[in-house]
């Protein structure tokens, strides 16, 4: 049986809820998960793994420590492992993440905004 | 230092020849490749790999053994290992596709259309 194709604005249509990131696909380990963001996020980092922010709408700026880049709808950012960063947005913004399945979205910094459980949609 | 940000736009801007996919970004041992497709590719699977297809402009279909399956822009397909799959496009589509680094295009179907080398841009 064919896999169905996935239709992003068809999958942040089924959740409204901020920095609450959904998977949408698989490959091999890696997951790829669908976020709305709005506000502030926690100051974070993943000590085993890169992550990769692409913006689907709108705009989000990912503070770093050393800096801050501004991403808007077609551009995208690999944040290497163990970089500390605090992505923001002033509206909300879509986002698609791409990391390997398991990484949590606070790193190690546990606060109300870690989601524990693996979310598809 | 920073890294940069990727514009998907003004990478595609560099480039213009079919089939030969483009590398814009690594995390950790996965590639984002950009390509321009449009005709007929060669039918192919990769045996070690699932492979992600996501539609940025234009549309797409990837034909499989079982079946066909178009997409659209903001679309995204991952098509699982040792999967025939064979990508078509009518009119120059561009994609984004996203997986282990090394993985050759045309998997063991060696062709004229087979790329050997990584072009970064």
């Amino acid at each position: 049986m064919l896999s169905k194709k996935i239709n992003l604005k068809e999958k942040y249509s089924k959740f409204h809820k901020h920095w609450s990131p959904r998977i949408i696909a698989e490959m091999n380990d890696y997951q790829f998960k669908l976020a709305k963001i709005k506000g502030e996020f926690v100051w974070h980092d993943h000590k085993h793994t890169d992550e990769t922010f692409i913006v689907i709408e709108c705009e989000m700026t990912l503070k770093l420590r050393g800096g801050e880049v501004k991403l808007s709808e077609g551009e995208m950012y690999v944040v290497p492992k163990g970089v500390e960063h605090k992505p923001c947005a002033d509206k909300e913004c879509k986002i698609l993440v791409v990391e390997p399945r398991g990484v949590i979205n606070t790193g190690d910094a546990r606060s109300e905004l870690t989601i524990n459980e693996d979310m598809w949609i």
